[in-house]
Protein backbone atom coordinates (compact mmCIF):
# COMPACT_ATOMS: atom_id res chain seq x y z
CA UNK A 1 0.00 0.00 0.00
CA UNK A 2 2.29 2.46 -1.40
CA UNK A 3 -0.48 5.15 -1.70
CA UNK A 4 -1.49 4.98 2.13
CA UNK A 5 -4.45 6.70 3.45
CA UNK A 6 -4.65 6.68 7.26
CA UNK A 7 -8.54 6.66 7.52
CA UNK A 8 -8.50 3.22 5.18
CA UNK A 9 -5.63 1.82 6.96
CA UNK A 10 -7.87 2.53 10.28
CA UNK A 11 -10.89 1.19 8.58
CA UNK A 12 -9.13 -2.07 7.51
CA UNK A 13 -7.65 -2.98 10.91
CA UNK A 14 -10.53 -2.59 12.79
CA UNK A 15 -12.70 -4.93 10.24
CA UNK A 16 -9.61 -7.38 10.43
CA UNK A 17 -9.80 -7.56 14.32
CA UNK A 18 -13.40 -7.81 14.29
CA UNK A 19 -13.02 -10.91 12.14
CA UNK A 20 -10.21 -12.18 13.96
CA UNK A 21 -12.71 -12.21 17.35
CA UNK A 22 -15.29 -13.97 14.74
CA UNK A 23 -13.04 -16.75 13.71
CA UNK A 24 -12.35 -16.65 17.67
CA UNK A 25 -16.27 -17.25 18.38
CA UNK A 26 -16.36 -20.33 15.13
CA UNK A 27 -13.57 -22.05 17.49
CA UNK A 28 -15.61 -21.58 20.60
CA UNK A 29 -18.30 -22.81 18.51
CA UNK A 30 -16.84 -25.69 17.63
CA UNK A 31 -15.40 -26.84 21.31
CA UNK A 32 -18.92 -26.57 22.95
CA UNK A 33 -20.45 -28.27 19.87
CA UNK A 34 -23.26 -25.91 19.14
CA UNK A 35 -25.23 -27.02 15.72
CA UNK A 36 -23.37 -27.08 12.50
CA UNK A 37 -25.79 -25.28 10.79
CA UNK A 38 -25.42 -21.55 13.55
CA UNK A 39 -21.44 -22.61 12.73
CA UNK A 40 -21.84 -22.77 8.76
CA UNK A 41 -23.94 -19.28 8.64
CA UNK A 42 -20.85 -17.88 10.59
CA UNK A 43 -18.64 -18.97 8.69
CA UNK A 44 -20.02 -17.46 5.89
CA UNK A 45 -20.33 -14.13 7.36
CA UNK A 46 -16.75 -14.32 8.00
CA UNK A 47 -16.40 -14.74 4.30
CA UNK A 48 -18.11 -12.17 3.60
CA UNK A 49 -16.38 -9.70 6.10
CA UNK A 50 -13.03 -11.14 4.14
CA UNK A 51 -14.48 -10.23 0.21
CA UNK A 52 -15.40 -6.59 1.60
CA UNK A 53 -11.54 -6.00 3.00
CA UNK A 54 -10.31 -7.56 0.24
CA UNK A 55 -12.83 -5.30 -2.11
CA UNK A 56 -11.55 -2.72 0.16
CA UNK A 57 -7.68 -3.58 -0.95
CA UNK A 58 -8.51 -4.52 -4.52
CA UNK A 59 -9.82 -0.48 -5.25
CA UNK A 60 -7.51 1.28 -3.15
CA UNK A 61 -4.83 -0.83 -5.46
CA UNK A 62 -6.52 0.15 -9.16
CA UNK A 63 -6.73 3.91 -7.89
CA UNK A 64 -2.91 3.76 -6.56
CA UNK A 65 -0.39 1.73 -8.23
CA UNK A 66 -2.26 0.68 -11.40
CA UNK A 67 -3.61 3.62 -12.28
CA UNK A 68 -0.03 5.24 -11.20
CA UNK A 69 1.48 2.78 -13.66
CA UNK A 70 -0.77 3.24 -16.47
CA UNK A 71 -0.32 6.83 -16.23
CA UNK A 72 3.48 6.83 -16.46
CA UNK A 73 3.04 4.04 -19.60
CA UNK A 74 3.93 0.96 -17.26
CA UNK A 75 0.12 -0.27 -17.43
CA UNK A 76 0.49 -3.74 -19.01
CA UNK A 77 2.23 -5.68 -16.23
CA UNK A 78 0.14 -4.04 -13.55
CA UNK A 79 -2.95 -5.04 -15.32
CA UNK A 80 -1.18 -8.40 -16.11
CA UNK A 81 -1.17 -8.77 -12.45
CA UNK A 82 -4.38 -7.45 -11.47
CA UNK A 83 -6.34 -10.13 -14.08
CA UNK A 84 -4.47 -12.73 -11.66
CA UNK A 85 -5.90 -11.34 -8.29
CA UNK A 86 -9.09 -10.82 -9.95
CA UNK A 87 -9.45 -14.62 -11.07
CA UNK A 88 -8.25 -15.76 -7.87
CA UNK A 89 -11.50 -14.22 -6.87
CA UNK A 90 -13.84 -14.83 -8.78
CA UNK A 91 -15.18 -18.84 -9.69
CA UNK B 1 -22.68 -31.03 16.13
CA UNK B 2 -24.59 -33.54 17.68
CA UNK B 3 -22.75 -36.35 16.36
CA UNK B 4 -19.62 -35.51 17.83
CA UNK B 5 -15.80 -37.26 16.60
CA UNK B 6 -13.30 -36.17 18.78
CA UNK B 7 -10.64 -36.20 16.25
CA UNK B 8 -12.98 -34.19 13.35
CA UNK B 9 -13.15 -31.58 16.52
CA UNK B 10 -9.14 -31.32 16.79
CA UNK B 11 -8.92 -30.96 13.36
CA UNK B 12 -11.28 -28.30 12.79
CA UNK B 13 -10.17 -26.40 15.87
CA UNK B 14 -6.26 -26.61 14.73
CA UNK B 15 -7.35 -25.26 11.30
CA UNK B 16 -9.13 -22.35 12.76
CA UNK B 17 -6.32 -21.58 15.19
CA UNK B 18 -4.62 -21.98 12.02
CA UNK B 19 -6.93 -18.99 10.16
CA UNK B 20 -6.76 -17.10 13.40
CA UNK B 21 -3.06 -16.50 12.85
CA UNK B 22 -3.65 -15.65 9.19
CA UNK B 23 -5.79 -13.09 10.08
CA UNK B 24 -3.11 -11.90 12.54
CA UNK B 25 -0.27 -11.62 9.68
CA UNK B 26 -3.28 -9.86 7.49
CA UNK B 27 -3.61 -7.20 9.83
CA UNK B 28 0.35 -6.77 10.23
CA UNK B 29 0.61 -6.58 6.41
CA UNK B 30 -1.89 -3.88 6.15
CA UNK B 31 -0.24 -2.45 9.16
CA UNK B 32 3.47 -2.14 7.50
CA UNK B 33 1.59 -1.02 4.38
CA UNK B 34 3.28 -4.41 2.22
CA UNK B 35 2.27 -4.41 -1.51
CA UNK B 36 -1.29 -4.50 -1.47
CA UNK B 37 -1.16 -7.64 -4.05
CA UNK B 38 0.74 -10.14 -1.47
CA UNK B 39 -2.36 -8.68 1.37
CA UNK B 40 -4.82 -9.63 -1.41
CA UNK B 41 -3.09 -13.24 -1.80
CA UNK B 42 -2.80 -14.04 2.00
CA UNK B 43 -7.09 -12.85 1.91
CA UNK B 44 -7.38 -15.62 -0.88
CA UNK B 45 -5.55 -17.97 0.95
CA UNK B 46 -7.56 -17.40 4.22
CA UNK B 47 -10.77 -17.52 2.08
CA UNK B 48 -10.03 -21.15 0.80
CA UNK B 49 -8.88 -22.20 4.21
CA UNK B 50 -12.14 -20.94 5.47
CA UNK B 51 -14.44 -22.94 2.78
CA UNK B 52 -12.38 -26.15 4.19
CA UNK B 53 -13.39 -25.64 7.41
CA UNK B 54 -17.23 -25.41 5.91
CA UNK B 55 -16.71 -28.15 3.58
CA UNK B 56 -15.89 -30.17 7.07
CA UNK B 57 -18.72 -28.76 9.13
CA UNK B 58 -21.21 -29.33 6.10
CA UNK B 59 -19.94 -32.97 5.14
CA UNK B 60 -20.15 -34.08 9.26
CA UNK B 61 -23.96 -32.07 9.15
CA UNK B 62 -25.03 -34.23 6.12
CA UNK B 63 -23.83 -37.63 7.11
CA UNK B 64 -24.71 -36.75 10.85
CA UNK B 65 -28.21 -34.62 11.41
CA UNK B 66 -29.44 -34.97 7.81
CA UNK B 67 -28.90 -38.32 7.66
CA UNK B 68 -30.90 -39.33 10.76
CA UNK B 69 -34.04 -36.85 9.91
CA UNK B 70 -34.03 -38.94 6.45
CA UNK B 71 -33.80 -41.95 8.86
CA UNK B 72 -36.11 -41.12 11.21
CA UNK B 73 -38.68 -39.62 7.99
CA UNK B 74 -38.03 -35.92 9.35
CA UNK B 75 -35.67 -35.06 6.22
CA UNK B 76 -38.15 -32.45 4.43
CA UNK B 77 -37.33 -29.54 7.06
CA UNK B 78 -34.00 -30.96 7.05
CA UNK B 79 -33.00 -30.43 3.39
CA UNK B 80 -34.67 -26.98 3.48
CA UNK B 81 -32.13 -26.04 5.88
CA UNK B 82 -29.25 -27.70 3.93
CA UNK B 83 -30.57 -25.97 1.00
CA UNK B 84 -30.65 -22.60 2.57
CA UNK B 85 -26.46 -23.17 4.06
CA UNK B 86 -25.49 -24.45 0.27
CA UNK B 87 -27.61 -21.52 -1.45
CA UNK B 88 -25.24 -19.28 0.80
CA UNK B 89 -21.93 -20.85 -0.22
CA UNK B 90 -22.25 -21.13 -3.99
CA UNK B 91 -22.66 -18.01 -6.05
CA UNK C 1 -33.50 -37.69 -12.52
CA UNK C 2 -34.93 -40.98 -11.47
CA UNK C 3 -37.62 -39.42 -9.42
CA UNK C 4 -39.43 -37.34 -12.68
CA UNK C 5 -41.65 -34.77 -11.63
CA UNK C 6 -43.22 -33.52 -14.71
CA UNK C 7 -43.72 -30.10 -13.55
CA UNK C 8 -40.04 -29.26 -12.21
CA UNK C 9 -38.98 -31.05 -15.44
CA UNK C 10 -40.95 -28.18 -17.55
CA UNK C 11 -40.18 -25.74 -15.18
CA UNK C 12 -36.22 -26.51 -16.05
CA UNK C 13 -36.42 -26.96 -19.79
CA UNK C 14 -38.22 -23.18 -19.53
CA UNK C 15 -35.04 -22.24 -17.76
CA UNK C 16 -32.91 -23.72 -20.19
CA UNK C 17 -34.14 -21.69 -23.30
CA UNK C 18 -34.40 -19.04 -21.73
CA UNK C 19 -30.75 -18.97 -20.98
CA UNK C 20 -29.60 -20.58 -24.68
CA UNK C 21 -31.72 -16.95 -25.60
CA UNK C 22 -29.74 -14.98 -23.54
CA UNK C 23 -26.43 -16.42 -24.78
CA UNK C 24 -27.33 -15.88 -28.01
CA UNK C 25 -28.12 -12.32 -26.58
CA UNK C 26 -24.92 -12.12 -25.44
CA UNK C 27 -23.11 -13.24 -28.94
CA UNK C 28 -24.69 -10.41 -30.59
CA UNK C 29 -23.68 -7.47 -28.22
CA UNK C 30 -20.25 -8.75 -29.38
CA UNK C 31 -20.92 -9.26 -32.98
CA UNK C 32 -22.29 -5.65 -32.42
CA UNK C 33 -19.41 -4.45 -30.15
CA UNK C 34 -21.47 -2.90 -27.72
CA UNK C 35 -20.20 -1.45 -24.25
CA UNK C 36 -17.93 -4.07 -22.08
CA UNK C 37 -19.57 -3.58 -19.29
CA UNK C 38 -23.07 -4.17 -20.13
CA UNK C 39 -21.77 -7.58 -22.49
CA UNK C 40 -19.94 -8.22 -18.48
CA UNK C 41 -23.83 -7.72 -16.69
CA UNK C 42 -25.40 -9.81 -18.98
CA UNK C 43 -22.86 -12.81 -18.18
CA UNK C 44 -23.67 -12.02 -14.84
CA UNK C 45 -27.21 -12.43 -15.21
CA UNK C 46 -26.57 -15.61 -17.14
CA UNK C 47 -24.85 -17.13 -13.87
CA UNK C 48 -27.19 -16.35 -11.87
CA UNK C 49 -29.76 -17.98 -13.42
CA UNK C 50 -27.80 -21.26 -14.53
CA UNK C 51 -27.16 -21.24 -10.63
CA UNK C 52 -30.59 -21.02 -10.05
CA UNK C 53 -31.22 -24.19 -12.62
CA UNK C 54 -28.38 -26.07 -10.49
CA UNK C 55 -30.09 -25.44 -7.06
CA UNK C 56 -33.45 -26.67 -8.37
CA UNK C 57 -31.35 -30.17 -9.39
CA UNK C 58 -29.50 -30.51 -6.74
CA UNK C 59 -32.61 -30.00 -4.33
CA UNK C 60 -34.09 -32.79 -6.70
CA UNK C 61 -31.21 -34.94 -6.67
CA UNK C 62 -31.13 -34.53 -2.35
CA UNK C 63 -35.03 -35.15 -1.99
CA UNK C 64 -35.06 -38.00 -4.35
CA UNK C 65 -31.68 -40.42 -4.91
CA UNK C 66 -30.04 -38.72 -1.67
CA UNK C 67 -32.69 -39.15 0.64
CA UNK C 68 -33.64 -43.04 -0.96
CA UNK C 69 -29.92 -43.97 -0.59
CA UNK C 70 -30.17 -43.44 2.95
CA UNK C 71 -33.17 -45.28 3.38
CA UNK C 72 -31.94 -47.86 2.60
CA UNK C 73 -28.68 -47.71 4.49
CA UNK C 74 -26.60 -46.97 1.19
CA UNK C 75 -25.95 -43.45 1.86
CA UNK C 76 -22.33 -42.96 2.51
CA UNK C 77 -21.35 -43.29 -1.76
CA UNK C 78 -24.24 -41.28 -2.40
CA UNK C 79 -22.95 -38.29 0.35
CA UNK C 80 -19.30 -38.90 -0.96
CA UNK C 81 -20.68 -38.19 -4.67
CA UNK C 82 -22.79 -35.47 -3.36
CA UNK C 83 -19.42 -33.19 -1.36
CA UNK C 84 -17.83 -33.69 -4.78
CA UNK C 85 -20.98 -31.65 -6.52
CA UNK C 86 -20.73 -29.29 -3.42
CA UNK C 87 -17.29 -28.21 -3.74
CA UNK C 88 -17.42 -27.77 -7.33
CA UNK C 89 -20.18 -25.08 -7.11
CA UNK C 90 -18.64 -23.45 -4.36
CA UNK C 91 -15.32 -21.66 -4.16
CA UNK D 1 -16.32 -3.02 -26.83
CA UNK D 2 -14.90 0.42 -29.09
CA UNK D 3 -11.55 -1.08 -28.77
CA UNK D 4 -12.36 -3.97 -31.01
CA UNK D 5 -9.64 -6.54 -31.97
CA UNK D 6 -10.92 -8.93 -34.37
CA UNK D 7 -9.24 -11.87 -33.24
CA UNK D 8 -10.27 -11.88 -29.77
CA UNK D 9 -13.98 -10.80 -30.79
CA UNK D 10 -13.87 -14.03 -32.94
CA UNK D 11 -12.80 -16.16 -30.37
CA UNK D 12 -15.73 -15.00 -28.24
CA UNK D 13 -18.51 -15.63 -30.62
CA UNK D 14 -16.60 -19.36 -31.13
CA UNK D 15 -16.81 -19.50 -27.28
CA UNK D 16 -19.93 -18.60 -26.92
CA UNK D 17 -21.66 -20.38 -29.93
CA UNK D 18 -20.03 -23.56 -27.76
CA UNK D 19 -21.53 -22.81 -24.91
CA UNK D 20 -24.61 -22.29 -26.76
CA UNK D 21 -24.28 -25.57 -27.89
CA UNK D 22 -23.48 -26.77 -23.93
CA UNK D 23 -26.98 -25.87 -23.30
CA UNK D 24 -28.79 -27.38 -25.65
CA UNK D 25 -26.82 -30.56 -24.62
CA UNK D 26 -28.53 -29.45 -20.74
CA UNK D 27 -32.12 -29.36 -22.31
CA UNK D 28 -31.55 -32.56 -23.58
CA UNK D 29 -30.59 -34.41 -20.34
CA UNK D 30 -33.12 -32.75 -18.77
CA UNK D 31 -35.29 -34.16 -21.52
CA UNK D 32 -33.72 -37.27 -21.34
CA UNK D 33 -34.22 -37.47 -17.26
CA UNK D 34 -30.16 -38.37 -17.12
CA UNK D 35 -28.65 -39.03 -13.74
CA UNK D 36 -28.95 -35.76 -12.13
CA UNK D 37 -25.15 -35.39 -10.86
CA UNK D 38 -24.53 -35.63 -14.88
CA UNK D 39 -26.54 -32.74 -15.43
CA UNK D 40 -24.77 -30.79 -12.85
CA UNK D 41 -21.46 -31.32 -13.97
CA UNK D 42 -22.53 -29.72 -16.88
CA UNK D 43 -23.85 -26.99 -15.49
CA UNK D 44 -20.43 -26.68 -13.68
CA UNK D 45 -18.51 -26.82 -17.05
CA UNK D 46 -20.95 -24.45 -18.77
CA UNK D 47 -20.13 -21.85 -15.48
CA UNK D 48 -16.56 -21.78 -15.74
CA UNK D 49 -16.53 -21.38 -19.64
CA UNK D 50 -18.68 -18.09 -18.97
CA UNK D 51 -16.23 -16.67 -16.52
CA UNK D 52 -13.74 -17.55 -19.03
CA UNK D 53 -15.37 -15.14 -21.41
CA UNK D 54 -15.90 -12.66 -18.93
CA UNK D 55 -12.39 -12.17 -17.41
CA UNK D 56 -11.47 -11.79 -21.48
CA UNK D 57 -14.04 -9.11 -21.48
CA UNK D 58 -13.39 -7.72 -18.27
CA UNK D 59 -9.63 -8.25 -19.66
CA UNK D 60 -10.01 -6.13 -22.55
CA UNK D 61 -12.15 -3.68 -21.05
CA UNK D 62 -9.38 -2.94 -18.64
CA UNK D 63 -6.55 -2.22 -21.07
CA UNK D 64 -8.97 -0.47 -23.11
CA UNK D 65 -11.36 1.50 -21.75
CA UNK D 66 -10.04 2.32 -18.56
CA UNK D 67 -6.82 2.53 -19.48
CA UNK D 68 -7.84 5.34 -21.70
CA UNK D 69 -10.22 7.29 -18.99
CA UNK D 70 -7.29 6.80 -16.73
CA UNK D 71 -4.30 8.29 -19.47
CA UNK D 72 -6.95 11.30 -19.80
CA UNK D 73 -7.43 11.97 -16.38
CA UNK D 74 -11.01 10.87 -16.20
CA UNK D 75 -10.67 7.37 -14.36
CA UNK D 76 -12.70 7.99 -11.35
CA UNK D 77 -16.10 7.18 -12.61
CA UNK D 78 -14.15 4.77 -14.85
CA UNK D 79 -12.83 2.87 -11.69
CA UNK D 80 -15.95 2.84 -9.74
CA UNK D 81 -17.89 0.79 -12.85
CA UNK D 82 -15.27 -1.64 -12.69
CA UNK D 83 -15.30 -2.46 -9.06
CA UNK D 84 -19.38 -2.54 -9.39
CA UNK D 85 -18.46 -5.23 -12.16
CA UNK D 86 -16.06 -7.16 -9.93
CA UNK D 87 -18.31 -7.07 -7.05
CA UNK D 88 -20.76 -8.57 -8.88
CA UNK D 89 -18.65 -11.58 -10.43
CA UNK D 90 -16.59 -12.10 -6.42
CA UNK D 91 -18.45 -13.73 -3.84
Amino acid sequence: MPHSNPRRKKNLLLRLSRIEGQIRGISRMVEEEQYCVDILNQISAVRSALSSVGQILLEGHIRGCVTDAIKSDHGDESIDELMQIIKKYTL
